[in-house]
């Protein structure tokens, strides 16, 4: 348990002081914290409420979609914010295709171009960017970075990556890669993928264990890569953000002693 | 047009006599046939019917299915078939996890070996296996080969590969595996990716143009690779389905001669 972090978003409608406070009354020693929560609780207050708690902050969701007008101001301050909350990589979720583009190789390299741009902005700043290749459902609308592989390539190697189990389970060469990521691995997160999925099919990350991941292997892989920090729990779920958040921790931290 | 194909299953309403009268009224050599039409039309007389017609069958859709308790035995019912009917090529759908199964490495590896023991049947009768790799989305449920480069480490050499535009066009390295794939490409099957997907994800296949893909790097890479057979447009879909055959065929004929 000592290494297990709530993701804020499985318990979205929770706040920051809500899911702060869950995290102590359950024994979760750490947290990955969301933007649009920060913003409500307020960036100093919310840095004050995590470290009075003693609790660590796995991550910052996020940045990242590189193609809106703004994506360099936002993601500056995406990265500000992570320095403030002291999180342990700020998540890049790199974006789908600009609207009615089908130049899925110009995406991918300004995708490239914009993680050169902020590396340095994020050194400076003491901040870890983790590039999050997502599942290839994705590519068109949320993340053209599909594969592990893929996001090694193309970020700048002082960029990190997320391996996500939900994202990369399905990926025939997941585990070399994960090998080949080593200290690159920024984060790592679990959840499982449901089947079928669905009808929004961003909805379709359910509770460990009641999908298809075999999480046994991809943790295995991590560990044997040298990762060392926190592992998240995060779902995006309809059932599970309608139910006791309580429940929900109760239930995570069974699952994951029993699968993770 | 000389190399257009219908698949079958974009008017699957139609029985084969219906969809072999379309093609010839629409100027269209080739067709896809499915093995349940077939069924209900009957083999030989199925076979007769193409060939009086002047039609190629551009591929039998569909073996595979590995886990099922009768696979061998269907599956050479399948090579059977498609000798019978002359088709360029049998596809072959390799079948998701068993049920209950999380297996996946085990899933993979028995995918292998059923190629490995379906091969000399279909090579003695002079039928083509076709290994299609579908979208990672169908991982779990349909299809545990994911990826081009995976169907193509995983079949023996004489078992040729389905490159299908849905399935592939996310994939980071589809031209260099097109490139290698070579003479192994059996089929080339054409539709759009749709965005959203629907409600249902194996019917988010789009007419081509209404879509994220863009057809002209896949085709040009096909080309390139020296694959000269017909082009198959293979749709699943509830409004194309609800929709006039014809005017189906109509629209797929002017997107076709626009996109591919």
């Amino acid at each position: 348990m000592n290494r297990l972090s709530l993701n804020q978003w499985t318990t979205r409608r929770w706040s920051v002081a809500e899911a702060v406070d869950g995290c102590v009354r359950h024994g979760i020693p750490a947290i990955g914290l969301w933007r649009e929560h920060v913003a409500e609780h307020g960036l100093d207050a919310t840095a004050a409420l995590v470290r009075d708690a003693g609790l660590r902050v796995s991550s910052l969701c996020r940045g990242g979609f590189f193609t809106g007008e703004d994506w360099l101001e936002d993601n500056r301050r995406a990265i500000d914010e992570a320095a403030a909350l002291d999180a342990a990589c700020l998540v890049l979720v790199p974006g789908g295709l600009p609207d009615g583009s089908r130049d899925l190789a110009g995406a991918r390299a300004r995708v490239a171009d914009a993680l050169s741009e902020l590396a340095p902005y994020a050194g400076q700043r003491g901040v870890r960017l983790a590039l999050e290749p997502l599942h290839p459902v994705y590519c068109a609308d949320r993340a053209v970075v599909s594969t592990l592989k893929q996001a090694l390539d193309l970020a700048p190697p002082e960029v990190g990556v997320v391996v996500d189990a939900f994202h990369v389970w399905w990926d025939p060469e997941v585990h070399e890669q994960i090998a080949r990521a080593g200290e690159r691995i920024a984060s790592f997160q679990v959840c499982d993928f449901l089947v079928p999925l669905p009808a929004d099919v961003l909805l379709g990350r359910g509770m460990m264990g009641d999908g298809v991941i075999d999480f046994a292997p991809l943790r295995a892989a991590v560990d044997a890569a040298g990762y060392t920090g926190d592992i998240e729990v995060e779902i995006f779920n309809a059932d599970v953000w309608a139910a006791d958040p309580d429940e929900v921790l109760t239930t995570m931290k069974k699952r994951y002693a029993e699968l993770i």
